[in-house]
C-alpha cells in the first residue's frame, strides 16, 4: 500500500516551518509523496528536494492549486486527518486492510466542510487540539504498524549511527540545512 | 509514571506556531506539563492556558530560563530526543519498564553538546530529519502503549462527539481559538 499526503491551504508566511516539518514527517514515517496546495512555495520545495537528496529515497513533493481533482481523481481510498473524526483505534484496522494506495488529507486553515462527505474515512488521532505535524505521524505510525521505522532510505549522502551519546553521521551534505 | 516535556531554546518570532504545536501535542499525548526555555513568549503561555481551560485536564506550561537547573534537579530519568540516538525501538522497554517520572527534553535550534552526556537515554524516533513535533508524539504514543488516547481530560468545556462526516462539539470555548 502506497501513501500519498495532501497538505491543504499552505500560506507561506505563517506555516512556513509547520508545513515543512509536515512533509519531512510524512516521508520520515512512510509517506512516498506529498501534494500541497495554497500558496505556491518554491522555498519548501528546495527545503523539501535538498532533504532528499542528502538522506535518500524517492519522496516527491508536487503542487496543485486545488484539491478537488487530486481526491476525485485519487485511484484508491482517502482518509482525512481531523479532530473531529471516528477515534484512529476505531477506524484503523479497516484502513490497514484495504489494501488500495491512501490519500491522507491534512487541513490547515478551515477545511471546506465538503471534504469531510468526499472521503471515505475521517479520522481523529485524539479528540484533542495538537498539530497537524504529531496527528499525521501517529497515524502513519499505527499504519504501518511501526514498520516504517526501519525502512533504509536508498542512495543516501548521508546516514546516522545511532550512538548512546553523542551524533555520528557518515557521509556529507549537498544541500540540506537539518 | 508521570511526564514532564522540556522545550529548549524558544525563539518567539520564529518558533511561534511549532512550539505551540509541540506544547499541545505533549499535552494530547499524555504528558502533565512542560517547560520551556530561550525567550519568554507571554502569547505561548495564553494560548496554551486557554486551550486546557476550555478542553480539559491539569496541564501546566512553565517558564525556566535555562535547562541545567531542571535537568539536575530532576527526580526521576531524562529522555532525550534527538535524531542522533539509540531507536526508540532499542530503548522504549527500558524507558517504559522504569517507574520514575520522566522528564522528555526536546530540542529547538542547537541543542548544546553537554545535554548528550546528562541524560539517561539519547532516543531517536527514526534517524531521519522531521519534526521535534512528530517525534514526541510518537514517542509518547509508544511509551503509554497508546492508553493515552482514552485518556479522559476532566473539567473540560468542550467535547468533541466523534462522528463518522461533519463536525460535533458539546460545549462552547471560553478563550481558545482551536
Amino acid at each position: 500500500m502506497e501513501v500519498h499526503v495532501l497538505r491543504l491551504g499552505h500560506r507561506p508566511s505563517r506555516d512556513k516551518r509547520l508545513t515543512t516539518h509536515l512533509i519531512l514527517a510524512a516521508r520520515a514515517f512512510g509517506a512516498s509523496g506529498a501534494t500541497y496546495t495554497g500558496r505556491r512555495d518554491p522555498t519548501l520545495e528546495e527545503t523539501i528536494s535538498d532533504v532528499v537528496s542528502d538522506w535518500g529515497g524517492s519522496f516527491r513533493l508536487g503542487y496543485s492549486e486545488g484539491w478537488r481533482r487530486l481526491i476525485s481523481g485519487w485511484e484508491g481510498k482517502v482518509v482525512h486527518l481531523t479532530m473531529y473524526g471516528l477515534p484512529m483505534g476505531e477506524a484503523i484496522s479497516s484502513i490497514r486492510d484495504d489494501p488500495s494506495d491512501k490519500l491522507v488529507v491534512v487541513g490547515g486553515a478551515k477545511v471546506p466542510g465538503e471534504i469531510y462527505g468526499l472521503v471515505d474515512w475521517n479520522v481523529s488521532v485524539t479528540s484533542q487540539p495538537h498539530s497537524e505535524v504529531s496527528a499525521l505521524a501517529v497515524f502513519l505510525h499505527e499504519l504501518f504498524e511501526g514498520q516504517e521505522l526501519d525502512r533504509v532510505f536508498e542512495g543516501a549522502r548521508m546516514r546516522i549511527k545511532p550512538q548512546e551519546g553523542g551524533k555520528r553521521v557518515d557521509g556529507k551534505p549537498g544541500g540540506s540545512k537539518i
